[in-house]
């Protein structure tokens, strides 16, 4: 593949000027869970938008409304809609995105200002949205930029959907994704995403599953005001004894979950999918790392890796209405709410498993003799997504990672959701595919995000092999 | 008795003025728990030193040091120690009260400015501190003031003693009791304490218990920061989990304490002590209305009041470091806090407590096989307290209260505590009266709190009457 070969080349010798267009990216605080952020946020679509004109794409820039964001209404920001290439001969490729980033301060304990790119001794580029997701969406533009450079044709049509609500909740998206499926999206071969991360710190991989999430408010009433626990300590059904018994009975010490039925749906190992785990750059110390603890229930890496991305597990998040400041206070809650998540896998339903946490809870309820009323609600439910990692968008992504790395990639999933991923699948009809650039301890949401140099520049081949082996692949 | 007939006439014909002085002291808001008003609070401690100097009585303030409050040191209110009388043939009665009050903000509900004493159509005279508890202390002075109108020897010597730090934990109080236990409190014969309240709303009591506390922090540790539910559920023990277990093992829906050996040192209930609740003025209606639901656990006024006052109870009041705002998080705490309580009653004991509950908390962890680790401590622990009201000081108040309102009182207890009841019982070894002024339904800590001007005035006449039947009293 001599175009690749100029294309690495090119990659290599013109490393800086990429990374320059990351420096300017990252100096936007692009934070979109802020609204004294907010005009930053349309600064960086802005920036996002001229960037891939100066490219030759087109842009559409999708205004979705507004928002109420620390009590005020005020617009959200567009979601950009850029086509380059739209030759009826080649595959289409849509790509996703996010310009928005994480709220950060030098304060919280950065070792360097959050939004200036720092590059350290180890070559790490340190700044906030370096990795999460500046680094991999201006990966896209530099594959053209490279290609253009070179005067060499992009072997598919590229659109893009780059949207800057991603760390606060992708306000608007999900419909216009559904509204434009049979519209802007309608050509759309496969989809691929670059926002997650390689599993350790060496080897890439393709990620084909996350799990989904029932989230659950479960709310105990009794008197019609807190009281003090001395006058009436002993004379009424506290609601935070009966919430406390309730959520004991959801899941033991060790993670197994008590609710009836609820691992029926699980599906079942197969032979196939227990071989993957094996070759996986990961050791469970990593995970005890991650965690800082020596608090893990499983002994093995591949236990642990099943128990995050295959297993449903249930967590006890915390109690709202009930006394939670350091100190004393001798408050009996009137009204306490519990909030615990499932995470489920395939072939959970998400309406399935509020049914039986539903039936399960009142039952329990039922069997303490309380006075006091309970409800219970789930007020988010995501499927699980798991994708056919033998369909050749994977494929593809599998020969471009062993062209660049050398090496086969790891084959993982993630314990948590990226909502998008469901729902182009579904309201596409069509094969996504989570395809990193960075690494496991890459710091997405903590301080000192950093995305390592090695990573932006073969992670910017790797986008590019990626779209040639999609051109050459047998479909 | 001519003497208290002319007192009480006095006491009726001088209502508005004794009501002016109660106008003054609601004016000043003397909130003790806001750095932001503790001028007030040593503006009404030198009111009050004021007014009892314009009375002839001596006047010593206290300076007991500082503290930190919002984030500031700042001066500690003085304590007034005021004595009028000194003849050594008679009696001395020691009493006790306090010139702070609790916050009050119009915005929180009330109808009327809280720091204006303003009087209904009920004649309800409504405002922060008409009941707590600057008209029970100026009762005493009330009182004073009409004897001398009246050309009459008080006929007993009264120490005083007025701090500004009770509703906020009455710092530096303890350790002046203790250091003036065998000085300025040398001679006191007994001890009468008017900052509680009626039970209900028509009959006067005497109160001869409070209930003891042991609060406990229960904290589980695991990871070393908080992790993301998707990333980590499934593959760490959580600390909520096991938090959740061990709590839900500490009492039943029915308020049934499951700590083994907890009950054994309650005393039993005697024939004598079970009449005194068969005449009580109180309803299990009330107590329904006071916690605004039919969420009592018991059915009957005696049950429900002997389990407020003379057996313990155990609340969970919260956890502190899980997620307790509004809204959804999906965190795996790192670190929870379990905070409760045990309400302990005669002969409980806080150390026995301690061992029991730590014994106990640490046996059923040890059952859960997790890998977290737990430490449990006690943070405070008071005694209950009890006096014998078949003492002279209770004989007294009780001829007082028939004296006054033609009608014998109720002997009552109380479910929390006022731990400097015990302290002057304990460091004084004198015979402690509670000999409330408001009755049940004031608010003293809530909204509209208020004094009916005949509890304000009949008030007066009690603690003059009581002082009169204190120094006839054969002891
Ligand atoms: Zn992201
Ligand atoms: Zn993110
Ligand atoms: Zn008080
Ligand atoms: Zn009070």
């Amino acid at each position: 593949a001599p175009h690749l070969q100029n294309f690495f080349a090119y990659v290599d010798s013109h490393q800086e000027e990429f990374i320059d267009r990351l420096r300017k990216a990252v100096e936007i605080p692009s934070v979109s869970g802020d609204a004294a952020y907010r005009n930053e946020v349309f600064r960086m679509g802005e920036f996002m938008a001229t960037e891939l004109k100066k490219l030759g794409a087109s842009v559409q820039k999708r205004d979705v409304g507004t928002q109420v964001l620390n009590g005020q209404t005020i617009q959200l920001p567009p979601i950009i809609l850029s086509t380059y290439g739209t030759d009826p001969t080649k595959k289409t490729v849509l790509v996703y995105g996010h310009y928005d980033v994480q709220p950060a301060l030098k304060e919280d304990g950065w070792n360097t200002e959050p939004f200036k790119l720092v590059e350290d001794a180890q070559h790490r580029l340190n700044g906030r949205g370096s990795t999460d997701d500046k680094g991999p969406i201006l990966g896209w533009l530099n594959v053209i930029e490279a290609h253009q450079y070179l005067g060499v044709d992009l072997p598919v049509n590229l659109k893009m959907c780059f949207e800057g609500m991603e760390e606060s909740g992708s306000e608007g998206l999900d419909e216009l994704i559904i509204a434009e499926a049979k519209g802007y999206f309608a050509d759309v071969d496969v989809v691929c995403i670059s926002d997650n991360y390689w599993l350790g710190t060496k080897k890439p991989c393709l990620t084909y599953g996350l799990r989904g999430i029932n989230y659950f408010l479960l709310e105990v009433k009794g008197p019609s005001r807190d009281l003090h626990s001395g006058v009436f300590g002993g004379t009424v059904h506290e609601p935070m004894t009966d919430l406390t018994l309730l959520l004991s009975k959801l899941v033991t010490p060790n993670g197994e979950i008590l609710i009836p039925g609820i691992s029926d749906d699980v599906a079942v190992v197969t032979a196939s999918e227990s071989s993957t785990y094996n070759t996986l750059d990961f050791e469970i110390g990593e995970l005890e790392e991650a965690v800082g603890s020596k608090t893990l229930i499983h002994d093995t890496a591949k236990e642990a890796l099943m128990h995050r991305w295959r297993y449903p597990s249930l967590s006890l998040h915390g109690i709202e209405g009930a006394f939670y400041a350091p100190g004393e206070k001798t408050v009996v809650p009137a009204k306490v709410i519990g909030k615990f998540s499932i995470r489920s896998v395939p072939d959970m339903d998400p309406e399935r498993i509020t049914e039986l946490v539903t039936h399960y809870v009142k039952a329990e309820f039922a069997k303490l003799g309380s006075k006091n009323t309970i409800s219970i609600r789930c007020t988010h439910g995501a499927k699980p997504w798991v994708a056919t990692p033998n369909h050749w968008n994977y494929v593809a992504a599998a020969k471009a990672v062993k062209y660049v790395f050398n090496v086969d990639p790891d084959y993982t999933r993630e314990g948590g959701s990226i909502p998008v991923t469901l729902t182009f699948q579904d309201a596409l009809g069509k094969n996504v595919l989570l395809l990193p650039m960075g690494r496991g301890d890459d710091g997405a949401h903590s301080i000192n995000e950093k995305l390592d140099r090695s990573n932006y520049i073969e992670g910017i081949k790797l986008l590019g092999a990626y779209l040639h082996e999609i051109a050459a692949v047998q479909t």
